[in-house]
């Protein structure tokens, strides 16, 4: 870590966004011919606080659980499905592990609260909060303490790791519906504002969600604290994947944020702690209907648009050789000056 | 390769497009939830003609050479830069070389035409057409034997090599004007349409960039066919260009497309052998004015959006690990049957 600037004070040091652009502009390109390559290389370096940023470590880790609500009918898929893929991320048959194994990213998988009993796999991490949620659209979906108890494993499974890059990924059958009422909720908008296909129903099964999700909605304030938000009606694997994006911003890592449920996580974890957003990099616009608005609240502009929806990590997973191309534009790269290079004339 | 239809009467096989989209739908994710990487999956299924297709191997060859128009002022930059830059390729200072190492990719550098000496340098491919070419603001850029020798080298570097993913990139001081006039040409349009910035021109040098291309525009009829526009306005990296895309096609490659140049030299590809638009993956939409309506002639879209315009192949070398990764999901995704996971219900 380069120290540039002495702050005589407290004896800190910084490097500030002046020298970081200034080391990007001299590089032997024209003036922001890498349009938002330069922009998160710039994001990076103020991370790491270097001008030789490194971003070649990644990996993933996959929370996965159920949601009492996916009995009411909120998905196209059934319950079963989240359990079914946890052994498929475990057997290595998932697109997250294709892509994990395409991009160079390790990959991890927790359990964190799938129904039925306990997956007993040296591969899969135990963190089980419960059994599932309770069902959100009658009662709170977790108890103030299984709320406590998910953000405290998350925040450790993100401090955990010597990675550079930590992208975050989730399973649960009915978490569409779960993210958009928590980011109802945080952001005090109409939860029908922030609904969409999910999986992939069709225009019934989408109004029957809606009309589940309003009822879910009004049983609490129409604006509620992160927290409360999670409790009321977040998954345990999005709850601890706010917990998780805390610990990795905390301990210096970049974050790659996937989709729309880790939006929704990504909402929450700037709300507890505003200073995690400066860790943020968002991957893609996902194809889910209120993504935007999430993203439009974060002031965040993706760097992808695939038209992607699957979750499990896959667009953070697409997005990592942006941001490792990134890091190494801003440390490998000649400068005018070392290539030899005229300037503009 | 695998053969599923059989043609009776040529004995030859084919793997046919709903083949391939089922296999994608068999994949244990939600219909069409990876959006792009899918229709990016079938084309190079359908290229390969294979379910298991593998784009793991690439390489980059940028194409420099010198454009007599420079001298006009058509370019912020002095034309000494080609030369300079050609050195940084070789020294590996340069962002191409850098997003090479960060992608895993290969790279060559070819001297289609640099003003000055010929560059003495083992890892330099010489296949000089001429000292830079003529200044096409007054007379034909080239001879019909020299864009003729372009193509064929081209094309043969295009054959050559056993990468499955060939990307190509080009440096030449004022070659956006060279590409404004040749896709104008060829799609009968006023080269003010496709004209912009280049490496960063600014108002007074717009004009003046602008005012100069009608000048050359004047000299020939509204419209040309690809091999006339080449030689009338082409710069030799243009030229050589088209005829890699036409030799990799040719080969069964996969082709990605760089920016606005590259898609310039797609343009005249496409239109000389219709058939070689199958194996073009386009990588960004670029900053420079004039791209989107290339793309359209091609009705192409392109799979990144970040507001890039340096050229050299860089934006096909971010687009690469896409390509990779789509390829990596036909080949390597379980299906709901191999994972037993439930489909919706």
């Amino acid at each position: 870590m380069r120290s540039s600037e002495t702050d005589l004070q407290t004896g800190s040091s910084a490097l500030s966004l002046s020298e970081i652009q200034s080391a990007i502009d001299n590089k032997t390109k024209p003036l922001g011919a890498l349009g938002e390559i330069e922009t998160l290389a710039a994001q990076i370096a103020n991370i790491q606080q270097t001008l030789t940023p490194q971003a070649d470590t990644c990996r993933l880790t996959i929370f996965a659980a159920d949601h009492g609500m996916a009995l009411a009918g909120v998905s196209a898929f059934p319950q079963a499905v989240t359990r079914q893929m946890v052994f498929n991320f475990l057997t290595e048959g998932a697109a997250a592990n294709v892509f994990a194994r395409s991009v160079g990213a390790e990959i991890q998988v927790v359990d964190a609260g799938v129904c039925g009993d306990p997956i007993i796999d040296e591969r899969l991490l135990q963190k089980r909060i419960g059994n599932g949620t309770a069902n959100a659209i009658e009662r709170p979906a977790m108890t103030p303490d299984q709320v406590r108890s998910a953000l405290a494993s998350g925040s450790a499974l993100g401090h955990d790791g010597n990675e550079a890059v930590a992208c975050f990924g989730e399973m649960g059958i009915g978490n569409t519906s779960s993210a958009s009422l928590v980011a109802a909720k945080v952001l005090g908008l109409p939860v029908t504002e922030i609904t969409g296909r999910g999986t992939g129903l069709d225009d019934d099964g989408l109004q029957r969600k809606s009309a589940l999700l309003e009822i879910a909605a009004t049983r609490t304030d129409a604006q509620l604290d992160a927290k409360a938000a999670l409790q009321e009606y977040g998954g345990f694997e999005i709850a601890m994947m706010t917990g998780a994006m805390l610990g990795a911003a905390a301990a210096g890592k970049i974050v790659i944020v996937d989709g729309f449920i880790a939006s929704a996580a990504a909402l929450a974890a700037s709300r507890i702690a505003p200073e995690s957003r400066a860790n943020m990099v968002f991957a893609h616009q996902s194809a889910e209907a209120g993504h935007a608005r999430i993203l439009d609240a974060l002031e965040a502009r993706p760097l992808l648009q695939l038209n992607m929806r699957l979750g499990e990590g896959t667009g953070a997973l697409l997005a990592f050789p942006l941001v490792r191309a990134a890091a190494d534009m801003l440390r490998d790269m000649a400068s005018f000056e070392s290539a030899g290079v005229s300037g503009p004339a």
